[in-house]
């Protein structure tokens, strides 16, 4: 039987502010990225969020950021490795301290926002996120971009890697991601997005840009959690994928 | 063999500042309170000091602060108890990631500044420490004051507990330090201040600031390592106190 | 004609995150409470409020905090007072900025917060906020509680004060705000605080929590906005006071 | 008679921490470009230098950067054109309310770090920067490294600009920084950069990595002042543009 996770943003808090609803995407999906401060996500909040994803028996993965609240993780940023391995290490110990607390453990690493994008390509940054991640526990798997120098570097260092895909992108023939900004980068329809989700989970294909059917291999669907009826979506592609046949299940 | 622990602040820089020789402290204290993040101590910081300190044998612990950058942590802040537990695990654990990456552990927790003296008093604080220190290690050390009520409710939920004390402070006759601000409150003398530590380390006793003898039971002393010549007095309270045949170790 | 001023809370979003419905508060209030960046409010917030504000005529005050953004400046800080009066300087002086390249000025200061109310009474804050003020501007009003140590400093000092009152908060027979905790300390119904901001605005009186009718003299009344239909409760207050015949403006 | 400005990054401390020797400093340069908090520079240092600098006859300039605490300003970030602007002008707000307390006035602005390098090259940036000094003062005066991108957009948003040079530096042929990491790219020997600093000052020319004398065409020499010996550096610099027949004065 077919099985893919489910993971989404969560705990995408500060303080006064709230973002993500958290319990509603609890309920939905199989894995949860945790902001761990340096983008979002108070010490509260990362309790509270931990204790949550525990009791509904959702893994909990730690979502590393450049150290940036003020542009949410979102800008780029030249970080030197040595800072950059250390702010992720740093990242992922917060956050396995509520983890752990709840019965849990930090179960995996994804990086957030720019820093995201950034190790899709940039050897330097993608090498010091592996160590970042090493240097908190040498077998912690690493989600991201398939063909990333993320997973490829992580990989090669011995990382367990999971590849995830996004059913509300826009793939080139190559099946990387067309970039946002760019016409249908971002599919709104949502049977669409629910259509494309069972697609890329069963089958591990989905239709590109030009029309062509392609091959995007993903154990993970990232679905969001931070617009109107986001979460709405997302619990129609679970019901779909499920009524589908697919077992819903965190990879770890 | 009587023996004594000797205990400073490490890390505690931020990115381009720094503020104590590290290498010079760490070759003479046996316990090192590291800077998590809060009022100092960046990620690379962090992992520099532990790495040195573990191959040093020099015990870490962690020194958490309140959330306070500009302030060093030595602005008194009044943090309902859900967030300032949730900000001392958060900062226990993110040293963790690089104790255990230099082969060692946080071996105990020390607050820092403002903290550390509110919670001699205030109930409500020195519960949700407390509690921030279990969250993150049911069995970690507590290291304080004597008397305080951050180590009475330690010690009442079960954690071991660790006092120290202050050869460079006055005492009163109730064996209260003598606040900062009041006349004769620090002792300069460095002669004096060796002297002290002998004394406390051996006899566990001191001269209070009225001259009568008194005793204050310490495991550990608490040497200043941000002021000129701080480092080479903690070198000669070293010496000494090996000359007068107390053993230097830590308290773990 | 009576005349009576309404000022709210505005642009505490930071980053990524929203609070205040700034662009419905603005068509309603006269005096806009801007955050300048110490508990909320990013710099381009802070600039697009100011022109709206500007364009809509309401007046722009500088809502100064303690530095605080992990706890929205909600947290009482023991601030030394030269730091203390420097920071409320430095944040009169970003938003003065962006008032006057909207064709306006900073029009007044209201501290936020715990700094507003540790000022009620601490006399060495209050100070260092008078100071702050008139490093920035030796004619700058200030807005606050009637009675409270800020305002009496203020005036002492030479600055113009403005008091200020509650439609939605209980009052004492002594005219001082019930505390926040106490049983009927915040009045929730939408016609009772619609009622009592007549009476406020019209004879400068209101029913206190005994029954008693008391004075409370303010030239301003402060409006939520961050709350659930806030925004309509507003404008319910605005539409039943110029209906009695107050005019509704600001009070520089 | 020829002139020459001398200017150096002061204030660059924040908080418990110090950095710039910010008070011997201002005993040799004629422009101080003071930290504005972003990068560096608490609210109360930058109160002290201003005052200091006004009661010397140094101009104050504000040091705009990147809002990067941790790493000093000295990473690049992708920060979007709006925000960028937003920043810049809140940063010579703040530091205008200091400079007017002290009776004078910021008289330049000079972007710091990595921001300082972005904009030689970046035109969204370098245009975000001359919004952001635009938003603050239509008048006031840019400096930064001749044939910069910000500096041509700067004087053709109709601003004052002011070209610097670097006397411990190597050029190239062409008049741009040999890129630091390079072989020499940086001038060690005092005496070279005192001779340097004449040729630069009287004739407007120096010796280029490849031995070749180029012309550099500059009002003002940047100096370092965080460095040890620094300050003495700084003081034979001017000592010999003196001797020299240089006069040593402020370029506002």
């Amino acid at each position: 039987m077919t099985s893919i996770d489910l993971n989404a943003d969560l705990g995408e808090g500060f303080g006064r502010w709230r973002l993500t609803d958290d319990e509603q995407l609890l309920s939905v999906v199989t894995s949860a990225n945790v902001a761990c401060g340096f983008h979002a996500g108070d010490a509260a909040t990362m309790r509270r969020v931990c204790a949550q994803a525990a009791e509904r028996g959702v893994a909990i993965g730690a979502q590393v950021s450049y150290r940036d609240l003020a542009g949410f993780g979102r800008r780029a940023m030249d970080v030197p490795a040595t800072e950059l391995a250390a702010e992720v290490a740093y990242q992922i110990g917060a956050l396995e301290v509520f983890a752990r607390a709840a019965g849990a453990r930090v179960a995996y690493v994804k990086p957030h926002g720019a820093l995201y994008n950034r190790v899709v390509h940039d050897e330097e940054q993608a090498h010091a996120v592996v160590d970042g991640v090493r240097l908190a526990d040498p077998a912690l798997p690493v989600l991201g971009l398939p063909g990333s120098r993320l997973l490829e570097l992580a990989a090669k260092a011995g990382l367990p890697t999971v590849a995830e895909a996004f059913a509300d992108r826009a793939y080139t023939e190559e099946g990387t991601l067309v970039p946002r900004g760019r016409d249908g980068a971002v599919v709104t329809d949502a049977a669409a997005v629910v259509e494309r989700s069972v697609g890329l989970a069963r089958s591990g294909t989905v239709t590109a840009h030009s029309g062509v059917r392609i091959e995007v291999r993903a154990r993970s669907l990232c679905l969001h959690g931070d617009t109107p009826g986001a979460v709405d979506l997302a619990r129609q592609v679970r019901r779909r994928l499920e009524e589908s046949g697919v077992r819903v299940e965190a990879f770890v």
